[in-house]
């Protein structure tokens, strides 16, 4: 399997599972049909799709390619007739959505490196494209915005990133091993992230300041 | 009438009645002339504007051509001195943009063919344009996220833009009458939905499951 | 120093400049060091990357050139350690935020201008390139969408995008001045509007009326 094959099939991962995670919200907040094909729609694809607009990738790889709505409109089906069996609804969103991220860091770095852009460059688009469909999600549902809550979460998207771009553009290892690790550590840590609440310190004024 | 012309007319009908509901929300949040232009313009354009950007056909047409500013401006200024007149603004908002709903629902999906995306593409690029002024005028206006509403909506879009690629793309039949036939099937549907409160049904979780 | 060097250091200080806002508001919203980050870049870069994205110039601005991220970061990391001297960071986010609003105005015209747009829709990129990013701000912290407070603020970005497109473009005025005057116009109007709360008239309905 070539990189380019492994990048796919993240990829492709990625975006069912991402719209798994939009289904499942969807459902918290009993919408009907038409609601989940377009929340799984939104979240599976959403962060690619700013990665493609702000590169210039257009027609957004979505337009080139029917597999990707095929894949998030059968995810929201299959979620829909399914999501009862779920226990807690929640923790299955938690996870997969951590699941997502670590792979459309990965994929989203090696993405921008193709395009030739710089090292920073390419983290930052690994960062937006594994966090702009959650955060899509979450506005349009009304969740707690992303980047309000104090967990460790954009963190590991950047550690996923980071970790494949230094490996294979700076120290020049090869692609798909890296690729590999670089998702397994960014899983990691948003596991234990999950697991123990961990968190950065928060910034904090003096007393008697003004805001 | 060429049918390049018919989607012409259509997409500025379409822009002018989005640009108008959006001054008459501005009015009904009682914001000043300057915010009428806007909220009026970020509805009227909004949706091309993304189909625009995501289809790689930049600069976006608002910028190619200023006719549809100026649509805008005109439409949001008119509203101004005039939104008294209306007895109930929020019907008239309704019923305007369901008019738009319609327009842009068979426009965006036939100027998706003309790029020549896939049929289920064109629909969803129907659907985003037709969906996505009117939700950036509910989110900046702190209405209820149109997509959390119950109501048939984004449905009518849907059948639109389906009626109008189906009949075209899949089985050849003359452009202009499958437009107009588009047009008023998704019109009907949607004025059904607000003349009934048509809604689908939701999901609904069986009891004892935790969100 | 050509036309060009004016412009590349004007927007350099407006990124700069609203990196600094991002990152105030991220201190007043006591999120860690990453929140900083990514609210500082947002503010800074977003307007030019909406700007560039619907003109079609892309890849955007900060994907071609490091310097832009690097500046954001930079402002990020220094706000997180300074922002405790401010005596009053809502006082200083405001002046920052007018200093960025009007060179970002200039900027964006001249931009647009350079990319051969009509007059109106060079003011408006460069109204689009002086809001969005502190909008994109708003709404991510939950602060009240500017578009809904009462103040004189767009019209600020109107003027200085209005006197160098009529100065430059249609009356062909030297583009260094005037680019210089537009700047002073847009600030002193902007100071003025947070100095004495000048508001425009807002829209009323007649009693009676439904909305």
């Amino acid at each position: 399997m070539t990189i380019t094959e492994i990048i796919y099939w993240l990829e492709l991962a990625g975006v069912a599972v991402f719209a798994i995670t939009g289904a499942l919200e969807a459902s918290r907040r009993q919408m009907d049909m038409v609601g989940f094909v377009l929340i799984a729609t939104f979240t599976g694809i959403g962060g690619g799709t700013v990665r493609d607009v702000i590169t210039g990738a257009t027609p957004v790889f979505w337009i080139r390619d029917t597999t990707w709505l095929v894949t998030c409109i059968g995810a929201a089906v299959i979620t829909y007739f399914t999501a009862h069996l779920v226990e807690r609804r929640y923790v299955a969103l938690l996870w997969l959505d951590a699941l997502g991220l670590a792979m459309f860091g990965v994929t989203g770095a090696a993405i921008g490196l193709n395009l030739g852009v710089s090292p920073l460059v390419a983290i930052v688009l690994g960062m937006i494209t594994a966090t702009f469909g959650g955060m899509v999600r979450d506005v349009v549902c009304n969740e707690i915005p992303l980047i309000l809550r104090p967990e460790i979460y954009i963190t590991c998207a950047l550690v996923g990133a980071g970790i494949y771009v230094i490996g294979t553009a700076i120290l020049d290892l090869p692609r798909g091993p890296i690729a590999v690790i670089a998702f397994f550590a960014a899983f990691l840590m948003r596991a234990c992230a999950i697991k123990f609440k961990l968190s950065f310190p928060v910034y904090r004024a003096r007393p008697g300041r003004e805001y």
